[in-house]
């Protein structure tokens, strides 16, 4: 088993990999003011889930963005589909799965996290 | 473009291909009862969103599946691990699936969602 | 103003219209064991907010239950399409407050809310 | 059978006589930035579930006022609330089924929503 | 029985005792657009619940904040937090409320309540 | 730091504690069938989280519980409702918590907890 020393690694490498926190820093101001939140999400949600094996870091990013999409966490959402385009994932695919998670969040979802995709994208 | 009635087709087609409603009928009988809704759920659903170009049938399936686990759709969840594998899919990867949609819409869905799959792979 | 207890009066008066209660006596049981419950679901939901002015009953009864489905609450729903029974509404207009609903809440719910109508009318 | 075409034009049709998308662009200019986005809006949304028989326009609109406030879709509340006012409910009704909505989604999705519609109206 | 005067004034009393809405008058214009709106506040939300007996105000509190949290009501929020402190919890308790509530509602909640706090507390 | 070994012992300490798992062990059974799952949670969610300094057991109990309650984690519930009066909370405190949940969440929240509490009581 990994030491948790190499858990926060493999974590903080995830991040890199997704240029995670390159864009927009609130979180990161966050994350420094409140005493072992940084280190919370890289050893739990990028070190401890992120790199599990079992499934390719495409389909676990495509889970990511249909979730944010119909939970509405519009602010993730942007800071996802950056490191989803740095993954390889094509802006027209992103569409797609906003648009595919319409049919089982509803259709308002689809049209305020398309209008995030298009203003990223600068297509509006 | 297509007419109205290849798109009911498409949708039709669509739905064998995941042989969607062989498992669990109580959909089916629902959907006899009132009037349209067998129609619309092939023409709007299958036919004119997951018909659509742009992303593959896999990619929508883990929006799909990602997306019934946090919100908890866990009798639609059911019927769509079983479409799931038959688009070959395989468990391992749905497990993970259920994993990594766990941080973003909390560990409870996470637990429920695994019952559902380890009940339907005959784990438990 | 009304003194609280024509308030209580007239939160009783609702239910009594809605026939509400009469089908399924969990929520009743419940009521009888907490303290104070039953007392503050008739004076505050049925005297406070349903017996208000400014709205009829048919489209407070029509709110309801698109919310019942959206959220699935279908414990709830069930009660209510009793009350919405009695008030008048006919099936298959509840019928299509869910289908409308699926719109903006999903389709899933659509499925789930016209299983539990479909139940209550013995249409399967 | 109408053929998908009549069944865009109902679409079109019910969308002008909601004067949808009068009020605020930025669906209008995602739509168009998308690949058939605006035409599954149409035929799936406003033709094939809005243009349905068996519910008045009126009771279609409440429906989805409760549902856009209790999941707090607030942008599609907004241009709603502009539909609702032109189909002829009164401002009144719209803070009633608002108020009443709060009873199963919660107080706080009521003030955030009432905030809207004040605006709207000018009321603050 | 308390009379419904006395009623409001124990809710009334509540809302003095938390400094509920010093903070953010957005709230309250509204209630004075609507009418019995803000009666039905002070009866229903602080009088009739707030003010029950059986649990203290810290306890109410502490539930108030983490609904709060995963819901991500951010304006109540942040109305609350204000309210909190009034009440006597400490920064660092509210830090780990909303640390707690991630595990069962998601991380992206976290993130979002955190920046809220943050910026009220003037850390970021 | 603690290493990882230790974090997870801490994890595990704090399930002994609630004796959580004590009741139900559907999720146990899942657990084990799912490679990591059961360390994931002891890790993550026992030692990362519930473990850390900042906020007494008691405070993080009423979070959790009003949580699960509004989102309708409904059999999580039945499980930190045992692991709440293992650490002291009194029945009428839980009550309590479910019905401040209410303003926040929803009355029908208030209706299904409180009809899981009374079960486990043995009060229905």
């Amino acid at each position: 088993m990994m030491t948790r020393d190499e858990l926060v690694q493999r974590g903080e490498a995830v991040r890199q990999q997704l240029q995670h926190g390159a864009y927009g820093s609130t979180g990161t101001a966050v994350n420094a003011s409140v005493p072992g939140v940084s280190h919370l999400t890289k050893e739990a949600v990028f070190g401890a889930v992120w790199g599990r094996p079992g499934l390719d870091m495409r389909s676990r990013m495509i889970c990511t963005l249909a979730i944010l999409s119909v939970l509405q966490r519009l602010s993730q959402l942007r800071t996802y589909i950056h490191s989803a385009l740095t993954l390889g994932l094509e802006a027209r695919e992103i569409q797609e799965i906003i648009i595919q998670s319409a049919i089982y969040g509803g259709f308002p979802t689809m049209v305020n996290s398309l209008v995030r995709l298009s203003f990223h994208l600068e297509l509006i």
